[in-house]
């Protein structure tokens, strides 16, 4: 039987990936404690990057947005099976870091990331609710436009 | 009563600014176990930017110090809220993540986070020592010089 | 005698240097529970920069590469400290974040980082697996050319 959190990500419409493997040598998580530390996730749908590039060079502040949903996506993926598979164990969203690969005159990043933050929300409710921050960066792994990385508490 | 911490805020003239609201859809903290963790923070003073703009493009380093002093500042005001009022709870500043909006070319970056590890040092004593990150960023939101975040130990 | 991971240290040639003081107003490390929270490490070599610039403009991916391996050198010497001299009681390298200087066009993030994470792995074994955040940014402190910050779990 579905949990309650795979029924509210079946009701957005929401199919989890099989988890990336990271691109070099290093693990996509770490349980520690009560706590899943999991690795930066790039915007990647079926193994390619779906947003590449700057945001306002190219890419709008939407597909910024909808790329930081993606890398949320992975998130939960890889959070999963740090749950056993169970993601009805997730206690709490602690901390996302949000790194958006723009020019130095961008200042729209919370446009960006609420791509993340709003469905951290939509998933998990109050326990969704999250310490967040968001920076500009020059460049991110293979050109991509935006990187999000968590910290989450398990049950 | 006031407290040890607030009456050491009070002898070096800082008043608590109401703590902000965050720009988007997160919260300014999230308590896990002992663990506070703050959402980086803006230099911002009455709801409006201090310190926007590139530090040594328009912003001296002096000027970005005092940004990431107020950036602090406006860590304090959350991490009160997340003790219950009592700051005298606060057990250790653990770690500051500082963010400095500058050019390629900026070396400087430990003076401009110097505001905030000084402030540290002089409000909790030998308890304000912190581990810290500090890098250089092209952008920060609403155009900001400077962004802290932070991770507190509290009793 | 020394101990396991000293001698896997001495078997890759790798001395650990005398730690580097921090170069402002904080402390290398701060241990909260059983977490050691590192600060961000410079490639220093003998309290001096071994790769300082920009990666792909004057320094290549592999001497970035080693760069990045330096840093984590200078975290495993901070690590030894907090674990008051036994690097056997390192449990799990828990998060490495990475900043590699470089300008917007730059891609090869995780070949620069793969030199902290292969010795971790190297040293370590399956408890120096990580999760880790790679991102490019515009300048670090000193110019350095990369900066390893660190997460770890001791027993």
């Amino acid at each position: 039987m579905a949990g309650r959190i795979e029924a509210k990500l079946a009701e957005l419409g929401i199919t989890l990936p099989t988890p990336m493997a990271p691109v070099a040598n290093y693990v996509p998580y770490v349980v520690t404690g009560d706590l899943v530390v999991i690795s930066g996730q790039l915007p990647a749908v079926d193994g390619k990057l779906a947003v590449s590039g700057k945001v306002s060079e190219g890419v709008t502040p939407e597909q910024g947005a909808a790329g930081a949903r993606h890398c949320f996506i992975n998130l939960l993926a890889q959070l999963k099976v740090a749950c056993g598979g169970d993601l009805d164990r997730v206690r709490q969203v602690v901390r996302l870091g949000g790194f958006i690969a723009a020019p130095a005159s961008f200042t729209q990043h919370a446009t960006v990331m609420n791509g993340a933050s709003d469905l951290a929300v939509a998933v998990f409710g109050d326990a969704g609710r999250h310490a967040r921050s968001t920076i500009g960066v020059p460049s991110l792994p293979l050109d991509a436009a935006v990187e999000v990385e968590g910290m989450f508490r398990i049950g």
